[in-house]
């Protein structure tokens, strides 16, 4: 039998496939990052057994970003930073993307199973 | 040649599609729509020649909508109105969309062109 | 630590999730279900550890969704089954999203660790 | 009075603008560029008064573009050429994206009014 755990997990990457082929694209400047965050975080908390979503999106990396005269960007992976907590029947699992060698990795971070035996892991993936 | 009211009209257009693929799809409920409009908006205004964009997602068509027990639907268009200003050199359009016979249309509400003959129009398309 | 096992599962989650939220909403008839089968299977096959999917969008479901004279709609998870399958590690998911009381369900089916207790999983999951 | 040429301006901006935003981010490498292409053709001819689509994306563009060992990237406009035709009410309007300068163009080409007095255009719009 698939384990509780497990499906936590599987719940997890359900909200951060979402979360970044939804978004994937935004038209972004410094000027509408933080109503993109806010959107990103409470769309995503939405879903079921999403417990908590936190989006960075660095202004500066924004900034950097818009090389052209039209002053916005389109949002990627390597302009933001993305937390997330999933509870599923007593598991918790917590997820995060961040910036590895220039990629941005989708994390499992750790999974608190109360029945298990949880840990901190590393990095598991790219998704850019 | 191609009349700066007509590119202003495809820039318009262009505007409209952007923001109907970009967001539809995205998880929503009650709790989460003012913070989507604003992302919504702020991020369409962000490309060339959008002067405003007002998004406003009806609350109690999102609670309706959600007709499972997980409390959330995915945004459609027939969930909210958007009216957008566009102005292109010196032309500005002004845009819709809105309900129309249960179906939610993009309008092209208004050219105003100070060299040509502007005027009220009305609706010109079903994409939903 | 976290296992392959959950890693593996966390993997499936996000292929999932990046499938839905990529392409719902896309426009679609009777014509066009193939080439976008195509397409949507093609795509996410690029992402790491997925080793086969499969997408089956009903053309019946699809014409009894064009309620309006433009011959078309839009994507939804009602109108499609989708398998995957997953590899990382060693270990192999089996994931599908279908049709439960009327809502489309992401599911995990099966995990599959040689070095573990492979079983039948059943339904855990609504993200429509 | 907005004129049918106006219309079938908004009309081809709408075409152009969903599908960019619908298909931007999708996984894509050399081997899955021609499943994507078609289904991003006969996706949007089936939007209202879209006649033709056809889309290029460029294999080598892709080559190029994937610079990290998972053997794909994320399309964007800079990997692909699109031209359209959309007729309305007699009016047909050549549109098409291209690069220009390092960045994409969506460029209103020509507008055929057989009322009016046709013309070519030139690249009116930066939306990437």
């Amino acid at each position: 039998m698939t384990t509780d755990a497990q499906r936590a997990c599987f719940e997890a990457g359900i909200k951060f496939g979402s979360l970044y082929h939804q978004f994937a694209g935004t038209p972004v400047s410094p000027a509408s990052t933080r109503s993109l965050e806010a959107a990103m975080a409470e769309a995503i908390e939405n879903q079921p057994f999403c417990d908590a979503v936190t989006v960075d999106i660095h202004d500066d990396r924004v900034a950097e970003a818009i090389d052209h005269e039209n002053g916005y960007t389109e949002l990627t992976g390597s302009l933001m930073d993305v937390e997330m907590r999933i509870a599923y029947e007593g598991v918790t699992v917590r997820t995060r993307m961040a910036m590895r060698d220039g990629y941005p990795l989708m994390e499992l971070v750790a999974v608190d199973d109360p029945t298990g035996d949880p840990d901190e892991g590393d990095e598991v993936n790219v998704d850019s």
